[in-house]
């Protein structure tokens, strides 16, 4: 047997999916900023919903709501609220979306936690109103890698943006406060000149450490 | 041309990626409660990490860090820390990581988001900590969320957990205040009776809205 090689062997070799699908949905996948007028069909965004509902969040709370801007109105609604950057991609992209989280997500445990019929009680209560959004944000923010990764495999480019008043928009859009805004996303085929250069991402020495 | 039909095609036609793929990934993947004792090698998780570390953040943030538990000591400190339920599998896991924020990003955006040399700033100083800390923790579980597929991308199955006391966890790894940690997650090849019944999803009603 042959000592195993000293260097690590290319990444290619120890992912089990090949690298077509990869760079499809990873690798030169890219955050678009220009976009074709192709429709982003409701279809599509239900398929895509269905690919990635199984994704695993704490008590299966599943907390991530997405709202489709359809309407002329409502886009307009929201543009406002978007730093000057965001605005123009925004009017014209085929699809957007405000992601949001459920801060009431508890009422749906009984039915998708069935086995701890309880699980609804640790998170009732005005007392548990800030324990429950930061669940809410932070499960809603793990469907949100689960959605663009979904959103990748439609073949679809997704254009993430922070760059918005959270405030402004669930004044405008959530003003019985339940949903909390946390991204705003356009959604569409990637269209002329869609890409930045990619920045510079962390090293591994950076991102792991070992105990 | 014939109109188109009146009822959505199956899922799979709107989806770029063959279904085995996405079954891999998305699917049927699920969170593994036992593994088998084949290791988790540096490699694997490096390739992981290169195949997710383009995934959008904020500010191009990339705030997730990834702390393995690899000696049998680190191990021994973790699990007290735990949830009950969560202790054996964690014990017997091929790998275990403690998924944590880094609340201070900033001090690598001069280097990974250079065209905007004053973006440090924005999240300087004692009054921008609460700040950082919300955008630490949003953008490392969008990271998660792309960890989680990308783990399944390997072969491997995860096994994410919140079901530990996060003080605790701090308080012995991370006892600067520099890192949070999110979530801890069990990583291997899935082992007998790895799966629990699938819990139910929330409809497309409860998710998508549209206005």
């Amino acid at each position: 047997m042959t000592a195993p090689p000293a260097t690590a062997p290319p990444a290619q070799d120890l992912l089990a999916i090949k690298a077509a699908a990869l760079d499809l949905l990873f690798r030169t996948a890219r955050t678009a900023n220009t976009f074709t007028d192709e429709p982003v069909t409701d279809e599509q965004v239900r398929a895509i919903v269905d690919l990635i509902r199984n994704g695993p969040t704490a008590f299966n709370s599943q907390p991530l709501r997405i709202v489709l801007i359809r309407s002329p109105e409502a886009r307009q609604r929201l543009l406002p609220h978007l730093i000057k950057d965001n605005q123009a991609k925004t009017d014209a992209a085929p699809l957007v979306a405000i992601l949001a989280a459920d801060t009431e997500f508890h009422e749906h445990l009984p039915r998708v936690f069935p086995h701890k019929p309880q699980a609804k009680d640790w998170f009732s209560g005005a007392d548990a109103a800030n324990h429950r959004e930061t669940q809410a944000r932070f499960n809603a923010a793990l469907q949100i890698g689960y959605l663009i990764i979904g959103i990748r495999a439609a073949g679809l480019a997704a254009g993430p943006m922070a760059g918005f008043d959270p405030d402004g928009v669930d004044a405008e859009f959530f003003p019985d406060g339940r949903l909390r805004s946390l991204l705003v996303l356009n959604i569409g085929r990637p269209g002329p000149d869609a890409w930045r250069d990619r920045l510079p991402r962390l090293s591994h020495d950076d991102i792991i450490h070992t105990l």
